[in-house]
């Protein structure tokens, strides 16, 4: 999908350039993106299968992550500086500019989920109710990244739509996570500090969710040009009712 | 201090009008923040003196700080789109651009304090030693945030550097509650839902203090004309290394 018709009032030549420029900031976002998505899912696999040599990998991936989000913010402030652009465009590169600082904090998520899962290897966990619920729990939260890309990637208002959708589901089971957390707690005092854990990878999860919302509200925004953030889902539920 | 002396291609008189806009939108970032000053200074006094009856007033002033993103976000918008500014007058619109995130996000944290000082009223836990830490963490919280919005105002690369180094504080005192709240479930699991509450409340409190370490770093990219973020501390601590 061309990610810009607007600036027609350029030189082709010059045109041209533009639009490869919006082409490269797009790509480098959604492979930022994968990075993360990456990132997620080598830290749910510490969760579930308690693999934790991958600690490694996770940090050399943070450090791609953070630099791939100053090298795309600074080619958008340059964009801005140099192109100068209106309407679509411009609402393109400010869209990319908000994104960004939210796929890079769903990195930060991820890699404290790794880190918190690297301390509970070896606890024997395997097979108990909490963990399954984390996976599942994550599995969501995947979905959700995966869907939030997607919808900027083809610029897909439904798609966008659904995944706001789904954080209400990802924060309904996190609940349900919390109440058996803390009835584990009150049962067995002494593992308080582990299903503390788990509470801490468990609202990571419940919080890359929100991040989806927010980077889907960014593509609607990118798409029908107006702000709909704090509008309440029930406005932003169908398209036609525009 | 004048925030802009770099539109001098223009016109004088598109000029004073450029150079008006962006003082206003400076002026609303910093009454915005006033308003989140106010909503935490509101949820820490439920928390201490457990004064319940300030709900309403947070939930008003919530939407005024929607409302407030919203109007200033689209402003920005407008400047790039009429104005095109350049150098320091395009970092500064995009400086408040993400400021403006974080800032309505710490109004977030101020609310879900509130709510759940709120739901603690009653329970007569005054003097008890995790409200008082709690109070010290939201002094902490309340001091980074007001330091963070007179850096803004002022351009105050010092007071901005001040306030990135007070995290670290925040965050080892945030550890020290932390180990309190663990050591008051394994004591009394009864009490775990209503210490669960507590950490949630400090959580928000470190949060607050994250964030605004990140309105620091715009500060600091505002005024240095180049990111510092993910630099680690130690590169930004001293202006003159530059």
């Amino acid at each position: 999908m061309p990610m810009s018709t607007e600036h027609t009032h350029l030189n082709p030549h010059i045109s041209r350039q533009f639009s490869n420029e919006l082409e490269d900031v797009r790509r480098k976002v959604l492979a930022m993106g994968g990075l993360v998505e990456e990132q997620l899912a080598v830290a749910l696999r510490v969760l579930t299968d308690g693999d934790a040599r991958l600690g490694a990998e996770v940090t050399a991936r943070e450090e791609q992550i953070n630099a791939a989000e100053i090298e795309i913010d600074s080619q958008c402030t340059q964009i801005l500086a140099r192109r100068q652009p209106a309407a679509s465009d411009l609402r393109l590169v400010l869209t990319v500019m908000k994104m960004l600082g939210d796929i890079e904090r769903i990195g930060d998520e991820a890699k404290r989920i790794e880190r918190i899962a690297e301390g509970l290897v070896g606890e024997d966990s395997h097979g108990e109710e909490p963990t399954a619920a984390l996976a599942g729990l994550g599995v969501q939260a995947r979905d959700m990244l995966r869907g939030a890309l997607d919808a900027f990637a083809r610029l897909d208002e439904r798609l966008a739509l659904d995944v706001i959708r789904r954080d209400r589901r990802i924060d309904a089971r996190y609940r349900d996570l919390l109440a058996l957390l803390t009835d584990r707690m009150r049962q067995t005092p002494d593992a308080i500090p582990r299903e503390l854990e788990r509470l801490w990878a468990a609202r990571s999860l419940e919080r890359v969710g929100d991040r989806c919302k927010n980077l889907c509200e960014y593509v609607l925004y990118l798409v029908r040009g107006k702000d709909v953030r704090h509008t309440g889902l029930a406005r932003n539920e169908d398209p036609a009712a525009e």
